[in-house]
């Protein structure tokens, strides 16, 4: 005996706006581009923890969590570096789908790898935020110490060294990281989030 | 002049604990697998209602956002079965980590697959759910025409059909659809999850 006669019922699916009444905002894909000690990783973790503070659903994609899990089959070649790219776009946009503001924080090199990103959110809800500092600023604090070995050969293709950066140019945020505070980024990117109505006012 | 002297300053990762405060509630994988028809996705949209309706962060994972996106350019081979996985492994993995109750509806054949991302996981918070239902039974049912299909030798490489399914051995959940509703089913599942302490009761 099948109790189940509707077993395929289907349309179950949650509509957006349900599900963005329940959380309270709307989901959003903040896309951190720069380079290499540019300050896109503190930033977005500075902005997340005064997002949840807020009680803002908020959520932070960069290396940590995306290099030594979901991509650590992806080195960085141009190919890796795209398909690397892909993936990172494909889970922030299920993210945002989920209604949580998506933090990401990944050097993003390729103007054309970022406007697939964005081709593929819903309108208005890819955000590209470009923290920007020029090489010589990035060298001069190399918190890693990558610029050096970057210079001296060890790390081969390294963006605005032996690879090539593309800046972006219309970025819906820019963050100037030599002259502004990692807090003063964090703040203006959830000022952002606010005037755009994905959070509520405080 | 650079203002942003702390720019490499970390330590800003939000503390799991803190983060559930926020939130109210705990992260968790709940793997539903199981046969093609046997109900998996129509469960997960369900109880993923149900969740909703009350207050909770949840999410689905199933084909209809993975495999259009992340996983578009895996076919159904065994490894790229494997792939498939353990990239969805990987993704439920940051949704739970950012204390959404995530459903993932994927056949997930393979028990050495499932069990890769058990072990990915924080301890307990993986719970294998296992949608059960025999061959005849999905066969019966078969919305879609994939058996009718797979038995004319038009879908190669068809669980159950012409490719294995390893059964579970020890599931948290056990969900017999042929002899319990949609509604039941979806109830058992949040039982569960509201006993284990990952959702608040009502």
């Amino acid at each position: 005996m099948q109790k189940s006669t509707n077993i395929t019922w289907h349309g179950a699916i949650v509509d957006p706006s349900e599900r963005q009444a329940v959380v309270g905002q709307k989901g959003a894909v903040v896309w951190l581009t720069g380079l290499s000690a540019s300050g896109k990783s503190t930033i977005a973790r500075r902005a997340e923890q005064l997002l949840l503070e807020r009680g803002a659903m908020v959520y932070v994609l960069d290396g940590d969590n995306i290099r030594f899990g979901l991509n650590k089959d992806l080195g960085f070649s141009p190919e890796d570096r795209t398909e690397n790219i892909r993936r990172i776009g494909e889970v922030a946009k299920l993210f945002a789908d989920a209604c949580v503001v998506t933090l990401t924080a990944f050097i993003s090199p390729y103007r054309a790898d970022r406007d697939k990103v964005r081709a593929l959110m819903p309108e208005g809800t890819f955000i590209e935020c470009y923290v920007e500092a020029s090489v010589a600023t990035c060298e001069a604090r190399d918190p890693k110490g990558l610029y050096k070995k970057a210079r001296a050969g060890q790390i081969p293709e390294f963006t605005g060294i032996s690879a090539p950066y593309e800046e972006p140019v219309a970025s819906e945020i820019v963050l100037p990281t030599a002259d502004q505070t990692v807090d003063e980024s964090a703040l203006a990117l959830i000022a952002f989030l606010q005037e755009k109505g994905f959070i509520k006012a405080l």
